[in-house]
């Protein structure tokens, strides 16, 4: 044992320990018109006997939670379902709902929604499992012991916690939106069914898609970005540029098909890469107040993306090529039409595009900013950013 | 508990059922230069106590192995050693390996080297929990009980056993490659790191990236291809297209590198969409004639793509797009000129490009191919082939 190693390529290899290694986790992915129905398999593969279902009131009242019971029964499971979450979940929803997991006995967390279902049955898992209250855990890698296994079933193409590392919850009593980052939050198994997605109105298909491209774009020029991250965030900016406008117009199912591949690369990308400040923005947006996540992001993802050109020029001409369809004469060039083109993009969705359509009050600017500067996503901003920088963006927004 | 479901979407839901439901799952990735370093801080968070390392003679002879035992070393972790591991890994090493495992109450298995010592290690950690032989697993999904942990870390950018759910195994009585693929084949943790790769020789890096173009080509063709697969299996072909030739020439680590993310990214797409008959063929030669398994695919998949053509135009056409670098006048005339051109391609590589070049007797080519229509691959060909059909393939291709 020991021996001294020797040759040329541990010179190498010494030299370049510092260098960047990066990593990448994804839940196992069933996928495909259909793949709801094998939710009380994917619950028994993983030992299951008493089902935790997390959801919300929508999708009770138009039948999938009972549909998501029927399948579970079939596989003789008993569930237990909790169904009071809001949109940016509350703090004491997670220690409700962990009460009730450890009532009931449960032994597998399945969540049916969008991304506040999807992240309040993280926090649960997590209380339920870990103990205490689910502020002890913000912040990165604060997890320590295993949590129950977890089927996640998403109702929306666009936030991703099906697939991600992230659970962001409201703490009410600071009105901060507490991001929670560890490997353990990855889901077991992610179930993406695209016919949920029919059941959606064209202002949450707009707004969840939204979200898939922020997603995509702030992975791609974070300075943590693999090549494994990388090719998933253009893949996403490639499908959604092609299909939300049909989604949006036509519903067809073939488009939502394409929206639900596109949100699932983008959070296959920003799980791994992480996001930037607009995220960070929008967290305390979410925090301060309640305001719907996906409505933050076309007011500010191209002010932000006007900030961040000087420090990730050429990465910004890849997305702009996409958006424009061609290279202008620089990649700078490309970047900034790009932008543009983003931004009339986003105004052709009819939705708000200014911060003034979706905020109150401008005075509470100064506080928003010192308290975005706190988010763990402002760490993966590729160029750095001061709660006065952030003050102007949201200014030059307004 | 179980109300009637009502409502539109369950009409298209059920309608919907019998259409295909895709799976995707691959392990934790830890890639970069020098990532090799955290192979002991991986084991640890597996819970490893006793690592059962699994390699090969030629990397001990170059050091990565004492590097490897310094660096579970590091980290308290006591190891075994297990390097009786030959190309084309036979039954008899799978079960002297697993009593070893046993015998020293290993832990977890970590396996340093290409594709042979990766898929003897997954064998060893499948015999030493669920008993009996390696041959009791041949087949899809027969694994019924969990493996030891396993950290597997590539020496070859090809084989992708790192990330597959496949492990072929030699029948040394009935000389037959046996595929076994299971979910739990997919190692825990994926160690790449492409310094490992600057001490493999042009003829290694050649075949290894012939096979994981291979993987690319025959999984992107299959008909249990996903979205998620086929994005992989394109990004692997374009990569290998542009860098193997640099890679061979200058062996630079940029190049290098590429190559490792390319066969990672075949690999994603095979281990999910599954292979084809090139893959068949190739498990039969391995298995009666012990040929290696980076040898054939030049030989082979030129003619198995021809063969395939006509139940796959489009897809090959796209193939063909990467190859030729323009569409032709049709998807047919595109995807005919590829294959030409992928052909060419494999000529200029210095390998060998005949049947007749690494197999000894014309005369077994029908016991060959009575074999190969045995093996699970074919099932997940795009044109479905008799062994007649199989054997004017390898005439053709004498």
């Amino acid at each position: 044992m020991g021996r001294t190693v020797r040759g040329p390529p541990f010179g190498s290899y010494c030299r370049c320990l510092i260098v960047d290694v990066k990593k990448f986790a994804i839940p196992e992915i069933i996928f495909g018109r259909g793949s709801l129905d094998y939710a009380g398999l994917c619950a028994r593969r993983l030992g299951a006997a008493t089902a935790f279902l997390v959801s919300d009131s929508g999708l009770e009242k138009v039948g999938w939670v009972s549909r998501v019971k029927e399948i579970l029964e079939r596989e003789n499971l008993r569930w237990v379902h909790y169904s009071n979450v809001v949109s940016n979940p509350r703090d004491h929803q997670i220690e409700e709902g962990a009460d009730l997991y450890l009532k009931e006995g449960a032994d597998v967390v399945i969540a049916l929604g969008g991304g506040s279902p999807m992240d309040a049955a993280k926090g649960i898992a997590v209380v339920a499992s870990n103990g205490g209250r689910i502020h002890d855990y913000e912040g990165a890698n604060r997890i320590h012991r295993p949590l129950p296994p977890m089927v996640f079933i998403p109702s929306t193409a666009g936030s991703g916690s099906d697939i991600s590392q992230f659970a962001i919850i409201n703490d009410t009593h600071r009105c901060v939106k507490m991001s929670i980052i560890s490997r353990t939050l990855v889901p077991n198994i992610s179930i993406i069914d695209p016919l949920i997605l029919e059941t959606k109105g064209e202002e949450l298909i707009v707004a969840s898609a939204v979200d898939a491209l922020c997603h995509a774009v702030e992975s791609f020029v974070s300075p943590i970005a693999s090549p494994f991250t990388e090719s998933q965030s253009l893949r996403a900016i490639q499908l959604i540029v092609q299909h939300l406008h049909r989604a949006r117009e036509e519903r067809s199912l073939d488009d939502l098909e394409q929206l639900s591949i596109a949100s699932t690369a983008a959070a296959m990308a920003f799980s791994n890469a992480s996001l930037g400040a607009e995220h960070a923005l929008a967290h305390s947006l979410g925090g301060m107040f309640d305001v719907l996540h996906g409505l933050v992001h076309p007011v500010l993802l191209p002010a932000v993306m006007r900030f961040n050109l000087s420090a990730s020029t050429e990465k910004m001409a890849v997305i702009g090529e996409i958006f424009l369809g061609k290279k202008r004469r620089s990649p700078r060039a490309t970047a900034a039409a790009g932008i543009d083109r983003l931004e009339a993009y986003c105004q052709s969705l009819g939705v708000p595009t200014r911060l003034r359509d979706i905020l109150p009050r401008r005075d509470k600017l100064p506080e928003l900013c010192q308290m975005a500067v706190k988010d763990v996503c402002l760490l993966t901003n590729p160029r750095p950013a001061s709660w006065e920088d952030l003050l102007s963006i949201c200014e030059g927004a307004w």
